[in-house]
């Protein structure tokens, strides 16, 4: 799926460009809002917000605030969340996954990424300005700008990260205004009993044929890194939802396509805190928790609303907690003393999550081929179905979903399917809805960005087909991308590389000829977890790659108003076999588990090196061997036969290659000759 | 030259590597110190410091400081030093350009990057403990072993930049020891009369035939930035001696290699104050900063002692002050209040300096011309008089000086020269001296890496080369470092890339074999001013590539105790030529301004793709069109023919890149067929 993170530069730079190309579509489309015309233009996809920022606006003067930040996100950081956490969503009518809004009595702004641009515009009304990025430092600027010196920037601090607070801090710095806390959600209380309710459903343990390790060894393991540690910490405060669930082998559906459920935990040396409504834990699972009791393998189950008084008061106490900032809420963060935290970017249990031992590897592993079976019936159907004018955006996203849920072990999609046909595929996100659905045509290219929940692993990937013929540019350009894919899979690379100094790696080929993609290269996934598993990834704020982690690699390419492209494979970095070895550990590489061949309509063989046919002639042999047997077992002879035609090896040496080879200088030519001449020796004489 | 800062991943990569060499070959070698022998053993290059220790841990004590921290830097952080501010060298005998010591009553030890491990066993005696990292984090875990709560840890703020202090400050946070400044700096104490005085030597104005611009137009330039800034800034205060030199186009000698000279500058919407020894400024110069008097161009004359007090009297004021908190010592920073402060990581006149305009560009390149010609020249006299076995890396050294010294506008050179041959090029920082250097030989590698300092610009530029016949290993090497510096030269990038993510592009030939080398890929360089000139380069902290910057690109090669390369090019950031265009502004690319072919001898053609074989033509041609004309016009007849020798364009198909075309498999045969019955029809008849 489409990274959440975006390197910054890209946005700035896609920025200028983007709006542009909407100032100068903007007359003649009437799917995005028009507020400088008189009336202003509406489309139906836009909300009237008049009413609930007159209510905010009520309750901020109430509060004595001048400007309030309302972001994305609930108090976990989580990328999606549940309804009963749309604030922002509420507010402001944009259903996006990321943006920040700030109200004060005569303006209202949303910031949001390159992602949303359209949509924010098909969906908010004139109350609210759009702004283009999604920099603090920019936000701040609007802030100085709109509040007069003096005022108070009111928030609510269990909705901001530590490192988000700091950086609104930092950008409010000596300017005379105050960043004021308020626990009480201004937002919830104007939004009031229309507000959905919290979550009820069960709360349920993982079967142990798909954990990697039972929950007790992962806190013996996270109890010695806390031993080990030169600060001798003595707690770790787990404020991710995924951190939890992990640690305890636990799932829910609080949260849609992301099986966690509301807690925080407070893992010491000798106690284990567990903050969650107890009422909701399947009977197993309590009992799982409660079977160390007591001792320190004892689970103490603590209401959820507890956690902040809880904190508050072991960190009276000769303590040290260790929490990590990227995630941690400020509301948390604030009742520790300074002198009693140990703050690093991601706890340890982020850490150890994010690298898979070697069952978790083969639970994923096996999640994938049973997903590529999904995936293969699906583009094998559209084969068969779009030429017939009977698939559009949504019905296609639908039957996708269908095929993935038919597969074993499956629990839903893991995340809302990307199911995007000709120009609506240049959004690099995009989800088709009932109302508005694009037909599916053999004239277009076609994004599908998909992925599932399966019990033993998380899936996700992206492909792009064309069912008729596509243009130079679509042709040029999907195989740039697909050479960037591969180049980036097949990279042999140093213990401890961080992520964002080899994802230029992926880009290269399209910046060969000035083009580029607006968004990150890949993201971390989980084993029935999140879809975006931090801190794994290409970002800048992502850890050094290491074996055993997985990551998405997915390059892409847009063209407003035309098409969009991206090819997504998920991959586990593996210890690579090389000639020599520079320093102790081996060099890594990536190993694709992603196994659904490329659309070979697509490729222009000619721009490819013989290394990167190599490899992809190498990845159609992986996919036959590990997909086929499955196919077979699962009776689809015909996606079968499809899959031997699409895996078809590439003739290594196209005619292009060897049109190269032989323009070449006059030197070059001798040896060419002797080779002639060793081949046809009949020729001389 | 070699980078001065290193991507810190590596250096803990190569840690335990370097470090299981160094210990194995540790008994068998007399030039490292052995403080595990009885009696310890010290090579003659030790110094003995234990009078020097004695008497600053007495000072220590009567100032109540239990650890007292010495940097190897200058209060302008600059990166050479005059031999004045050599206190850590002084203290330990380690001359290398980069180290922290820290001293306890009873411990002492010095943290250096890999470059100068060697090198510091060489030169410490065992009252030092060497700690093979640059990590402040290291620093400081080894203070909270060393120093119990309560204690106080001393250091100069003058010595410390911003970033650093801060860094100090984090690592002691909530550990109960106190960062303590002390403006008597305490070895300065104990180094007493013996310590060098000050420089006297004149400074004077560059031509005018010399300058981009005056320095009346930079003025306006940067009083334009502070106006144009949102936060408003009143002043900006210069701390690096580049920045004030460049900003005045005034030069002097006050360091070794880098023609600056101690200063400050604090320069505000209305006034202009040069903090300098007025009586060192030679007549022109004193009249050019003072024709403007009075007025916004007068430039006032202050005591270089004076800077804090006047920061201080000015922040009394309405004032906000922009500063550089990469390089900005703490000692200035810290008399302004935090709200009258704007902090940046580099100043305005940094990231103006660092772009160079047309003038500019033209007068680097034509600097690299000249230079282009003492290299060759040397390269050429080595080819002769080494196989007569006549030189060794010392005579060497003074050779490839005094060529450059009789070029053009030669002001010496620009670094001390590294001239390193066989085993000693593997420690990729190594200058010979008079009293140890090796024999060049035919059947060893040799590494030059020199620049020289011209009126017009400053080069760097580093050839590896071998007179016999290298091993198969040297080749592959070379002929990868070499592909690492193609790729990273001819590599198109979008505007706002930062170095960081793409130097990967020159590791990647190195990484596909399991090799890799310990530093950085390259920095920025002035005109007339500092080898390694900042922000620019590749590390983390340098900004996004721009047109207009100049930086070097140079991928290496280590092999401990036997071998060494490095392949170093200056190149400018240019506007690149693409079919496409993502955004409104134009890709980039470099254009290598360093014109000296590399050694043909070292290079296995078989592993260069078509593209890099064209590129490496095409840049012969340049170093032929340019390079040619000046041989000649400086009489150099046979160095002109060595090099139209050694840029013979190189055969673009190499025989194994046909072999490689050729073992295909039966699908790739096809084309084959078809091109040979195109190519020889007379064959099927």
């Amino acid at each position: 799926m489409h990274p959440t993170l975006w390197v910054a530069a890209w946005v700035l730079l896609l920025k200028g460009c983007a709006m542009g190309q909407a100032t100068q579509a903007a007359s003649a489309r009437t799917d995005v809002r028009d507020c400088s015309a008189e009336p202003p233009y509406l489309p139906p996809t836009a909300t009237n917000t008049t009413a609930r920022l007159a209510a905010l606006r009520a309750t901020m003067r109430a509060h004595g605030v001048h400007a309030y930040i309302v972001p994305s996100t609930d108090a976990h950081m989580s990328e999606y969340i549940a309804e009963r956490d749309s604030r922002l969503g509420w507010l402001t009518g944009f259903t996006g996954s990321s943006g920040t809004g700030v109200v004060t009595q005569d303006k209202a702004a949303l910031w949001t990424d390159s992602r949303y641009w359209t949509q924010a515009e098909r969906q908010l009304d004139c109350n609210w300005e759009l702004q283009r990025t999604i920099w603090v430092k920019s936000i701040g600027q609007w802030i100085l700008e709109a509040v007069p010196v003096g005022g108070n920037i009111g928030l609510d601090p269990f909705l901001f990260s530590i490192d988000s607070w700091n950086s609104y801090s930092q950008a409010l710095h000596g300017s005379g205004r105050t960043l004021l806390p308020i626990e009480t959600n201004l937002v919830d209380q104007v939004w009031g009993d229309e507000r959905p309710p919290p979550a009820s459903s069960q709360i349920y343990s993982l079967p142990a044929e798909f954990t990697g390790s039972s929950w007790q060894e992962k806190v013996a393991r996270i109890r010695q890194d806390l031993e080990q540690h030169t600060r001798h910490p003595t707690a770790v405060l787990l404020s991710g939802l995924e951190e939890t669930a992990w640690l305890f082998n636990l799932r829910g559906d609080d949260i849609p396509y992301n099986p966690v459920f509301y807690s925080y935990t407070l893992l010491t040396n000798t106690t284990i805190s567990l903050f969650v409504d107890e009422a909701r834990l399947a009977a197993g699972a309590r009992q799982s928790l409660r079977a160390g009791c007591p001792g320190p393998l004892c689970v103490e189950l603590l209401e959820y609303g507890r956690a902040r008084a809880h904190l508050h008061q072991y960190t009276q106490g000769n303590v040290t907690v260790w929490l990590g900032t990227e995630y941690t809420n400020y509301g948390l963060y604030g009742v520790i003393p300074q002198e009693k935290l140990l703050e690093d970017s991601y706890s340890p249990v982020m850490l150890a999550k994010a690298v898979k031992n070697t069952k978790e590897q083969e639970l994923l592993r096996a999640a994938h081929v049973r997903d590529a079976v999904a995936v293969i019936q699906y583009l094998l159907w559209l084969e068969r179905t779009v030429p017939q004018g009977k698939v559009d955006e949504f019905s296609g996203a639908q039957h996708i979903d269908a095929l993935r849920r038919a597969q074993e072990h499956s629990r839903g999609p893991s995340f809302q399917s990307i199911s995007a046909s000709g120009l609506n595929a240049a959004l690099a996100h995009y989800s088709p809805s009932n109302r508005s659905s694009r037909k599916l045509a053999v004239d277009e290219m076609y994004l599908l960005d998909t992925g599932g929940q399966y019990l033993d692993g998380t899936t996700d990937i992206t492909r792009t087909v064309h069912w008729g013929v596509p243009t130079p540019l679509q042709k040029e350009a999907y195989t740039r991308v697909l050479m960037g894919n591969i180049d980036l899979s097949r990279l042999i690379f140093p213990p401890n590389t961080a992520g964002r100094t080899v994802e230029s790696i992926a880009r290269r080929p399209l910046w060969d000829v000035g083009l580029n993609y607006g968004h990150g290269t890949g993201h971390g996934i989980g084993n029935f977890l999140s879809v975006h598993e931090w801190p794994v990834g290409f970002q800048s704020n992502n850890v050094p790659l290491t074996a055993g982690m997985f990551t998405s690699i997915e390059p892409g390419y847009y063209r407003d108003g035309e098409f969009g492209i991206r090819i997504e494979d998920v991959a586990l970095v593996v210890e690579a076999q090389t000639e020599h070895q520079s320093g102790e550990e081996p060099f890594l590489t990536f190993e694709v588990v992603s196994l659904v061949p490329y659309d070979r309509n697509l490729i222009d063989l000619s721009l490819l090196s013989p290394e990167q046919i190599r490899y992809l002639n190498t990845y159609y042999e992986t996919i036959r061997a590990r997909v086929g047997p499955e196919l077979q077992r699962q009776r689809l002879e015909d996606e079968y036969h499809w899959l031997q035609q699409s895996t078809e090896p590439f003739p290594l040496a196209s005619a292009a290659t060897i049109a190269t080879t032989m323009a070449t200088t006059a030197l070059g030519m001798l040896p060419i000759a002797s080779l002639l001449s060793a081949l046809l020796p009949g020729l001389q004489a």
